[in-house]
């Protein structure tokens, strides 16, 4: 079309820098590789977020396939254009009605929901109080928004007091806070504080900005999620995102509040606006699995109950392991190196367990991380035990 | 579990102020709302991004079911832990193979792909020179980077070259610098200059970065993009993102470029590292457009004769459109309001068009978008002529 384009310098790569960056990787023993799975892998698996294993779930399956043939592979626009089907819109009322809240708004991922909430509802002037064990998600929410970030420490509601104490007095402060929190942290699994986070706001005038990803379908009755657990469900003062990745076994993310608030969303936040609309298959997947989750509610506690028996066999053994407030079970290794060694004898012992060390845990304390599958049969429960336990470091 | 909240105050709520903004967006006539669509809408579409008709087609559709049933609704995890399959890694082959580039990475979407691309690249010390017609994910992957954005305006190669150049004399540049460009704009539907933006960097040692969003499916060889148009493709200073959710009819995003940036992405992109992988639904999806896409290439031509055909008619009957360079044909219309009626009635005569005005346009110009779809036949090509010049607003 236009004139040719230069010839590539055969001196200067733009990308040089890159070479140094991957020899200090491979030199601190840091290197991550994708290993592809096949379909019918043989491992059991501890590793993944499928709380309640229903990403494989026949209902949940077919549910997809059924909504890619119904509606299309894609939703072939942003959903202020196409990309909105009768649905999303079906997914969204029933997502809002089990989980307690007036409204509901789906994006394409529980990452796109965190950084639209944040955005949409922080802005220049405004303060975001971010608890710091907080999911890498809402920390690009805080840095996508004009607001002033103060990252408090983690589960920690007196400094969420001080900190809005504090920014009442200053000159610039246009009165607008919101702390924000994970319900459940994704590396230990222990929950927020969310009852002292939502009295310390309330003293304030703040909002409380919740990600409930790894409680939605594991906490409170029928895995309804910590904030209806904590009785903050609905409340005006109260948003909650979710993903519809983890328990609901498919793909996507939700932003849950007052009406006004959705449709605030609606209008303003970017990752909504500029972003083609969940596929079909995904909604279809993730309202099957919400609607067998309505239908089966006992589904959330067994998923508790497999974590904490998980737990008491493991630090019977010995073990160092925190009690599991949700369906993680974290479990400390001696070192990071021992931490990675332990995780690949699981896996050639025929368990898969996520191995998290430093950098990527914000304490430096690293730990394989055990996800407490609700459909873990007591048979699978023995194997897991007894794959960690005989690959255990002898520190 | 912990102790109760303090009840929600009956005083304040911290949401007041979006009363206020949805009050203004009211009185200025820029609410945006979502329309539903049924499964069996009778409107024609020429407002999606789905530019081949592929979102539809039996054998994408069904390679999608297909997917779910066989890797289950959701990857249940980060790509990095469980969320590989042999899936994820077969279609990452083939958009490389297919695109010319020697690697790519699938993520959950297009924006997702943007803002891994942009923040991975770029850094602090370091520049982007960024088109002021950028897609909203390119923007805000310049704002998560920690490098300096200098906005050059709309297409222009010679900005790009003077800005590289001042760079070069600033005493804290560290040298890196990424030139970043949408390959065509998403609302106007013209192509960026990529063969000259590309001479402009290499004369200094920048890199190149294109979201071929709207190119891939519709520019180059069988639709294998603008960046193969250009002859750029697989340069080792060239770096492109796509979407699968437009040409390729489903959801998900990718980067595509030299097996070191991809395998950089891997190690320190967020939104690729703390996101859960793309649905195997998407993934089926996107590889069995592609397929058909390598088996009939053809499709790419007829979208953009489509393009050239609707705009010679409306030209022709005395409209204002630019001339398409992809498949996005854009209609001016003399004002907000009446862009904002004409896409109404449109809609009302059968045809469903985009319709875009102030603020979300850069240029204040409001208009009309087609999508001229590959797969429009006469009749329908008939049928949206009629529906757009009869309801053209006689101003
Ligand atoms: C706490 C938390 N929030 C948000 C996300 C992002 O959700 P998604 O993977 O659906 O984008 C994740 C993990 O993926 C998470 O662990
Ligand atoms: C130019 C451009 N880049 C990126 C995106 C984002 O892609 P996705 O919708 O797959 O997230 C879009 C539109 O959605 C776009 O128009």
């Amino acid at each position: 079309m236009s004139a040719e384009p230069a010839a590539v310098p055969s001196g200067d790569d733009p990308f040089e820098w890159i070479d140094e960056a991957r020899e200090k990787r491979r030199r601190a023993g840091l290197v991550r590789t994708l290993t592809p799975r096949p379909a019918d892998s043989p491992l059991l698996d501890l590793a993944s977020n499928d709380y309640l294993g229903l990403a494989r779930h026949p209902e949940v399956t077919r549910a997809a396939a059924a909504a890619a043939h119904r509606w299309g592979a894609g939703a072939t626009g942003s959903r202020l254009v196409t990309g909105t089907t009768e649905l999303h819109a079906g997914l969204e009322a029933e997502l809002a009605e089990y989980c307690g809240f007036e409204a509901a708004l789906v994006l394409s991922s529980g990452y796109a929901a965190n950084l639209a909430a944040v955005t949409a509802l922080t802005g220049r002037g405004s303060l975001v109080v971010s608890d710091a064990g907080n999911h890498a998600s809402l920390i690009d929410g805080c840095r996508l928004s004009r607001a002033r970030t103060a990252v408090v420490p983690h589960s920690d509601p007196e400094a969420v007091r001080k900190t809005l104490d504090a920014a009442r007095a200053e000159p610039d402060h246009e009165g607008r806070a919101v702390v924000v929190s994970d319900s459940v942290f994704s590396v230990d699994g222990d929950a927020a504080p969310l009852a002292a986070y939502a009295t310390a706001c309330r003293a304030h005038g703040a909002a409380l900005l919740v990600d409930d990803a790894h409680g939605l379908g594991v906490l409170g009755a029928g895995g309804r999620g910590a904030l209806w657990d904590a009785g903050l469900a609905g409340d005006r003062d109260v948003v909650a995102t979710m993903t519809l990745s983890k328990s609901l076994g498919s793909q996507g993310g939700a932003v849950l509040g007052p009406a006004k608030v959705i449709e605030h969303l609606v209008n303003t936040a970017r990752t909504f606006i500029f972003d083609t609309g969940l596929a079909p298959a995904a909604a279809g997947g993730a309202l099957a699995a919400l609607q067998l989750l309505r239908r089966e509610p006992e589904r959330a506690g067994r998923a508790r109950a497999v974590a904490r028996t998980l737990h008491r066999r493991l630090t019977a053994a010995g073990l160092a392991a925190a009690l599991p407030d949700a369906a993680v079970v974290s479990v400390r290794a001696p070192s990071p190196e021992q931490a990675v060694q332990w995780a690949a004898d699981c896996r050639a012992a025929g368990l898969a367990v996520g191995c998290f060390r430093p950098p990527s845990v914000p304490d430096g304390i690293s730990r394989l991380r055990l996800t407490a599958r609700g459909d873990l049969t007591e048979q699978q429960m023995d194997e897991a035990v007894g794959a960690i336990l005989s690959t255990a470091p002898t520190a």
